[in-house]
């Protein structure tokens, strides 16, 4: 058997997933192109079936992450998969997203447990025998590379499952995916679930990657995938920062470190470059919006706390005596560099580079100019600035409202009011003022009066990029348009109301929170004028 | 064997280790009562030793919490533990600090690893025996029940363990916690050092509880807990939120759920309320101001996140198919409540006293004009609010400083400028006007003009309390003052640069950040107030 485990990353596909989650077309493809960086082996990109957008998504991932012009060595290109539930609509638009990719793969699925076939799918058995094979076989006259999941296996019948993937190879699947989708299994019940899958499914041989795909609603995740990849698993599912629906999926972080730092235990290899894990961490959490607790093993600003202490005293006789990873492994160190007031245009440009960014020479310009001005108030630019800086001025959605101008009075004297000037999408200028109970109520509540398009403020929270007193804030907010049945969840198939993430970086933080709130305010529009469309395209391949 | 497993929380000692999550003693008392109404079976209060504070704090928490004046059934009332590293300096203080409870602890420890022993200790093995023996008996001489870890067991040699912790049994200890204390062991690895201890430690009886402390380095601690119960260890060491040094602790919420979830699987009880997990989760949170991440399992706002658009769309035919676990049964539910503008001053009283607050009158006046301020601008006031004013108004450390005023200007035209009042220590109010990057940078110039210790920002966070638009802001910084050496790791013994945390509430962010921003500055001042005395103390226990 291989020494060399899969990374199949899912934050795309899984990750996006969860509530707030939502990234732009323009930060999905950023988020792609560093997971390449990273040195993934396949990039689940999507759910092309889920709307016309997200297949669109899907289909600029193939094309210029899949497929990269520069003269790589093809090993490093990575899979694109998108997911397909079973049927024919979906892996038709699956095949339609990921076929301009090099290496394409089509993932497909359908529920095994007594559970979701009687409640969900309302099959018999046999049927769902009999729509794997049919499925699957339709996938591999369309692609090579085909993936099939057991949706719901951690709660299956065992000998139902060894039936159902027999006919999946047969069927010509290459990869057989155990999900544990309720994050319901114990490590112990995961091994013996994976073992018993590679010794007694029927036509299970050397070609076939047995796949881990785990949830963390219990805190077992990491464990669990462990236990799948002991037991003969050779690829596991993971998504940055464990991000996902509920407790979210298995970190890619901590099933990369462990593989790593017990190498003799495990004897296994990845082919991820883990000094980019810090950095893709900190993207990723910028994008969707979802915070890391400082406590997340690896990439919790506290991971390597300790350390510092440590270090500051020079007191500890051996480093090892309280670390077992050194953080420069991760990249900790790595993002404390950088660049100052003096630093040049060619400093910059060869820093996004180094990052993975290469923009032309408008946008070059425009960044320059939002560094110029941060370096005036800043000392030192970090890494982390910097990022803040791109995903601020380049990922974003195409403007629909575009802040022109902000004046706020606030205090304990009562009466914050905030005066708010914005940029239409008809070119014109609006402005207006308001009172709030302070000065992001009061911020808020005068973009709403000009933009009218209803929606509720689920979260809001502000974090400094860096720390120190004249550090970058940033703002994500999360807000619920009034328009509940524009996306739809691949697993139980209910139209989700739609949640949707803005972030904006500021040294102001009340200008931060007003850029952060039309971000997401722009999303919501956008997806609205797609609405109708998109509304019975779901319903179309819900009920198909 | 029994089949109920004791859950022994450190949530005030090795969780408040982490940087930042600096309580005042007014929050650890708090912290302690909601615990034993939680139903732990062990508070672990603090390291006495580590400064005169500590030891205060631990006594009152010995006093009040571990000896209760209502009528409760003795078997309801938890044990207060100390912890005390093996010297009879620390023990005695130990003592003295939980001798006041009804079921005093002493928890003491030495290191057993190879590089531990070696680099840390300067020890040789014969001598690590023999301090084990005689400190365990002289902690006997004083209390009757001692527990007994030997640090690093994760890389200490079975054998050699077996023999420490014969010796431990032999002088009286009748806990045996095996800390895996660099989150370094795989599951199958912890579940197979606590077998071979049960087995092979000489002297092992009915009468002796082992116990399992796991760190989540590599994200495995619920697992390594699980493996260490499943081996037969009958007490698990957890804090909330599974903070604590590094990646944290084992959280106490996964490993009481996954015992309750999978009950058929593990056959095992706590005598953990379950319903309590979600409050008593948010309070450490507000406290420490140490962030609970979306996807956090159990706890984390997303964990139950699914079941929302599910419920909200009634389109889902069976609970179970994607639900392993009732929100209700941790509590979520039960937060929404409750109280609206028309609410009297006795209501707020039933409420706060059903969350476990019992103010005396004077304190209810204050609480209630702060409710009654809040309920104007806020329609429905839930317990997060309740508990995010309480925590405002009552458990803060006696003022030094105090906001008399605040007033701000910014925007996107420039120049953020901040007019800050203080109240200082000697009665008078100062004022200052400060410009800075932002209105934040602005406010905190203008407090350091006034309160002249120098100090440095080390992370600045804001989120809102509840979702809205009205919601109220909670701030919380952490900052670093000069004195690096006014407090010492229990285990590392390196005099740790203190971090100390503030937080804040207010329906203004500024506002909240002012006072937040003065929280910690008080903390500050308080700790170098006192610091030559501490100073002094910790390094004659350090040496010693």
């Amino acid at each position: 058997m291989s020494n060399y485990v899969k990374i199949f990353d899912t934050t795309l596909r899984d990750g996006e997933q969860s509530p707030g989650a939502t990234m732009t077309s323009a930060e999905k493809l950023d988020v792609a192109h560093q997971l390449a960086r990273l040195g993934v082996d396949v990039i689940e990109a999507g759910f092309p079936a889920a709307s016309p957008d997200d297949l669109e998504a899907v289909r600029k991932i193939a094309l210029e992450v899949g497929n990269p012009a520069s003269a790589e060595s093809e090993a490093k290109i990575p899979v694109i998969a998108g997911l397909a539930r079973a049927n024919k609509s979906d892996i038709d638009k699956a095949w339609e997203a990921v076929q301009g990719a090099k290496k394409p793969r089509i993932h497909t699925f359908l529920a095994t447990s007594p559970i979701h076939m009687k409640h969900k799918l309302k099959m018999d058995p046999e049927e769902v025998v009999q729509r794997v094979s049919e499925m699957v076989a339709y996938a591999k006259s369309l692609c090579d590379d085909v993936e099939f999941s057991p949706e719901d296996a951690g709660r299956s019948e065992p000998e139902f499952l060894y039936v159902v993937l027999g006919e999946a190879i047969k069927a010509g699947a290459t990869t057989l995916n155990i999900p544990d989708t309720v994050g319901y299994t114990t490590p112990d019940e995961f091994y013996k679930l994976i073992e018993g899958i590679i010794k007694n499914t029927p036509g299970m041989h050397d070609g076939i990657t047995v796949s881990v795909h785990c949830h963390d609603d219990l805190g077992l995740a990491t464990a669990n995938t462990l236990a799948g990849i002991r037991a003969g698993a050779r690829q596991a599912e993971v998504t940055m920062n464990g991000i996902g629906e509920r407790a979210g999926n298995t970190s890619l972080e901590e099933v990369v470190m462990a593989l790593k730092t017990r190498h003799p235990v495990f004897g296994l290899e990845t082919g991820i470059d883990t000094r980019q894990i810090s950095r893709i961490s900190k993207l990723v959490s910028n994008y969707t919006g979802i915070l890391v607790q400082p406590n997340k093993a690896i990439v919790g600003s506290n991971a390597f706390a300790h350390e510092a202490g440590i270090h500051q005293d020079g007191m500890l006789k051996n480093q090892a005596t309280y670390e077992i990873m050194r953080p420069e492994d991760v990249g900790v160190n790595q993002t404390n560099l950088v660049l100052g007031k003096h630093s040049g245009r060619a400093a910059l440009r060869n820093r996004l580079a180094e990052m993975g960014h290469s923009l032309d020479e408008v946008e070059l310009d425009k960044a320059f100019a939002r560094f110029k001005d941060l370096a005036d108030r800043k000392k030192v630019i970090t890494d982390l600035d910097l990022e803040a800086v791109i995903a601020d001025e380049f990922y974003r959605p195409r403007d629909v409202y575009f802040l022109d101008g902000l004046q706020v009075t606030c205090g304990t004297m009562g009466m914050p009011t905030a005066t708010v000037r914005l940029k239409g999408p008809d070119g014109k200028v609006h402005a207006h003022a308001s009172i709030g109970s302070g000065p992001v109520d009061a911020t808020y509540k005068a973009i709403r009066a000009i933009v009218n398009v209803p929606n509720k403020l689920m979260e809001f929270s502000v974090h400094s990029i860096t720390a120190g007193i004249d550090a970058l804030g940033e703002v994500t907010v999360r807000i619920q348009g009034r328009d509940s049945r524009t996306t739809m969840d691949a697993q139980t198939e209910v139209p989700y109301p739609r949640v949707y993430g803005g972030h904006g970086a500021d040294s102001d933080i009340i200008v931060a929170s007003a850029k952060a709130y039309i971000n997401a305010l722009n999303k919501l529009i956008i997806a609205q004028t797609e609405g109708t469309e998109k509304t019975k395209n779901d319903f179309g391949v819900m009920l198909g």
